[in-house]
């Protein structure tokens, strides 16, 4: 059997052909334009599988990796993703390829490559954040994906840590929710309106890179945003560590190649907000897969998923 | 097989003898004086015990429920609980009745009984709360129990909810944890500052019992005082639904019994901290084992530990 694999990432969309195994071909990647939404998009992604898919090989399935919620069975529920109302990607992929299809949440087929291939590589129990656009997560638990009831599990980005009438709102989620206050967008909106209050220049094309390095430079309003949000995600981390006491958390996304600038005072807060007898039971280290976390995982779903 | 089954509650002790299916004679109930703690206390529930044991019957395995953290291989880890640091629990019962001991966290104990025999009947995926003197928590994931790397999964009383600088503080907790501001004691402490502040009298003998009875009046203090804890639970509680996708979530321990003064903000305040694709997926309800879930747990970990 082979895979024929696809990541509808947030601003790249990906593909390739894989083995059962994770070793897979080149992988083809594809910038997406702000206007591509929805079926503009997955008509982008169809024409480059297409071309894989020409290539003379064994059985194939298509595995999907998803920037949305999945339910249980493959179906994609996203009805709150952007351009994705009314797109029935499982059965458009179905009919395009005529192959079986198996489609994974982003976050939980993150956490699957990390597990099998990255930075989880032989732990039993591991959580896995990712911190870009938004904030998603995934779990595995005694070496498996776990879901949960609805496909729905491991969304830690949306655990409510600021609950004051004033907390920040992002995207479609609900007020002072962890991916509002540290996520990479709403760390460039912090930066923003933290040189404005300082009467200093926001930099062309600033985004939260240039926050984090700002901080590794030691510049205070910088290190100010950056431990601000910082300590939003350790205390994110620290609640998944007492909900799953798992042995490693993996951080990746975009925000997580600040490297050192990040992941020194993340460690040092996740410290702080654990109880006694949980410090430092838990490793905290960034993805090794970088961008292709997710395609590789969606890989690993659809190869382990027994379609 | 018969099991020898221990409570080691905080308030009270209990014990029986049941069968792997949890059927049981009585159950023998001793209250604890304060001062009864480690060693002593485990003597009384120890010479309980030993008149149990005396009764003819199959061979026997002894299951105890503790009430700190148990490590995965049924040691207790309970260097942070008064009068424990020294005891060796498991092998001092192992001695006194020359059988095998099966030691699980009182909260994990709950849950499993609930799941079992209790509101959790018939769910793949179930979390605890026990609120009471502390606010422990159990989890049930694809119907068995989960405890994570080290026995100490599902800790959702340490989860940091309020992080500022002034959170308060309880036993051996960090500030500002779910259990600092929820259980039991820390609605009897809001709720006696409330009255102080009133310039209110409070009355003899006042708990959060007297909170809720006082809110289900509607009087405006109470429900104040109330609904800031509920407040805090219910964002616990919405965090372990994002965490573990549950199908239900049961709420035990004494603060449960105030019922609907409970329940009722409780459910409408987990509504409003879950992303609204999570709203309404978990049931949120009382426990209905009372005061015997540790207990009956504990036979159910001990009779399914192939002990």
């Amino acid at each position: 059997m082979e895979i024929l694999a696809f990541d509808f990432g947030g601003t790249r969309g990906r593909c390739c052909l894989a083995q059962p195994d994770g070793s897979h071909d080149d992988i083809v990647g594809l910038a997406r334009s702000p206007d591509e939404h929805g079926a503009k998009w997955l008509a982008r992604l169809l024409e480059a599988g297409r071309e894989l898919n020409q290539a003379p090989g064994k059985r194939r399935i298509v595995a999907i990796s998803f920037g949305g919620p999945v339910a249980p069975d493959g179906r994609v529920v996203s009805m709150h993703v952007p351009g994705w109302e009314k797109v029935d990607l499982a059965g458009e992929m179905s009919r395009a390829f005529q192959l079986p299809v198996c489609v994974e949440n982003d976050a939980n087929a993150g956490a699957l490559g990390e597990h099998r291939f990255g930075a989880g590589r032989g732990t039993r129990h591991m959580a896995y954040f990712t911190v870009s656009t938004g904030i998603g997560g995934g779990v595995i638990l005694d070496g498996q994906l776990y879901r949960g009831a609805h496909g729905l599990a491991s969304e830690f980005g949306h655990m409510v840590m600021d609950a004051s009438p004033k907390a920040p709102q992002y995207a479609a989620g609900k007020p002072g929710v962890l991916e509002a206050l540290a996520c990479g967008p709403a760390i460039e909106r912090d930066g923003r309106a933290k040189l404005g209050a300082l009467g200093k220049p926001v930099p062309a094309g600033f985004t939260s890179k240039h926050v984090f390095d700002a901080a590794r430079r030691g510049e205070t309003w910088a290190m100010e945003v950056r431990d601000a949000a910082v300590a939003q995600l350790a205390r994110g981390v620290a609640a998944a560590i007492c909900a799953y006491d798992v042995e490693r958390v993996v951080i990746g996304g975009g925000v997580s190649l600040a490297g050192d600038a990040l992941f020194e005072p993340l460690r040092r807060m996740v410290t702080r907000y654990l109880p006694h007898y949980l410090e430092n039971k838990a490793d905290v280290v960034p993805a090794a897969l970088g961008d292709n976390a997710a395609l590789l995982g969606a890989v690993v779903a659809a190869a382990e998923s027994g379609t």
